[in-house]
């Protein structure tokens, strides 16, 4: 789904602070689940949508738990969310309205999913502590999922020849945010 | 904890009009898991807070779940949240800042878990559904842990005699607030 992969030196830089990625990583699955809350709260009447991101929403709470709880057992403290440039790009590129919307913000979260699934799985793939390594592969494959869930719930709610324009719109407009941002030790 | 027991014309209103005070029960249930996250998400770097509210919302998430697949049980749907005046009249009484704004925050979150607490007894006193009424028992359970948990809370980051005399100034507040509002079929 994605368009480019992310740079390499994104890893090296990544491995060489990994304290300031498991900070920025515990807010992305805080903000994953406020996000599945608030597309809830938005669309209270789409009982698919619902049910999937409520259960999504727990689990992103779970992850962030588990974040969490690693950052402590590091001598690590949580500061406030700096917020996020990436997102806040994606954001510029979603419609305004319904119809087109809903289709946007559930693209825009898959194409989010998706990027994180990369990284994480760069980072499993790198980690030279074996629990991390498998920790960061279990999310990595977590990731996946959610962005196969937010695609066909997409699919679920406009055309799928519409879906398919906009995935690949979005999409690109998501590796030229990558590519515009600085490499630095964050997930995104 | 409450000043003032509710209204006994309440729990008449409430069965008149059952699948309203399941409608707006699903909108309490998404907004306690939204105030948990938001109480994270202001408040990282306090450890305890962070890991209670984060496991708090997933259990609210799920009540959510419940509710609201109750409500597509029943062929209703759930429309936009119309807002919530009780919990926006109790807001009010918060200190702006901190210190003090945290301590009001959980104390008046336990008020809330308090209310919820209360009438959710009564619905599982009362409804003619023996389903319902283990479903509104277990809820209602849980809201009283909820409650504890929240003034815990606030004890663990405010000295006790300042939580003691907020709470009192709160919880007459709350009875205030309840009693100005108009009887419906709300679960506030």
């Amino acid at each position: 789904m994605l368009r480019a992969p992310t740079d390499p030196r994104w890893l090296e830089v990544a491995l060489g602070d990994f304290d300031r990625v498991l900070m920025d990583h515990a807010h992305c699955e805080k903000k994953a689940a406020a996000q599945a809350l608030s597309l809830v709260a938005s669309y209270p009447d789409r009982a698919r949508l619902v049910q999937r991101c409520a259960r999504l929403a727990q689990e992103e709470l779970g992850h962030f738990r588990q974040v969490y709880d690693r950052l402590l057992a590091r001598g690590l403290t949580l500061g406030r969310d700096p917020g996020d440039p990436y997102a806040q790009a994606l954001r510029k590129h979603l419609r305004r309205s319904d119809p087109g919307r809903l289709t946007d913000l559930l693209l825009v979260s898959a194409l989010i999913e998706a990027r994180s699934c990369e990284r994480l799985g760069l980072l499993a793939g790198a980690l030279p502590d074996p629990d991390l390594r498998q920790f960061y592969a279990a999310l990595a494959q977590a990731e996946a999922g959610h962005e196969k869930l937010f695609v066909g719930l997409a699919r679920e709610y406009d055309r799928p020849e519409v879906v398919a324009e906009r995935l690949a719109a979005l999409a690109e407009a998501e590796a030229d945010v990558v590519a515009s941002l600085p490499i630095e030790p964050r997930v995104h």
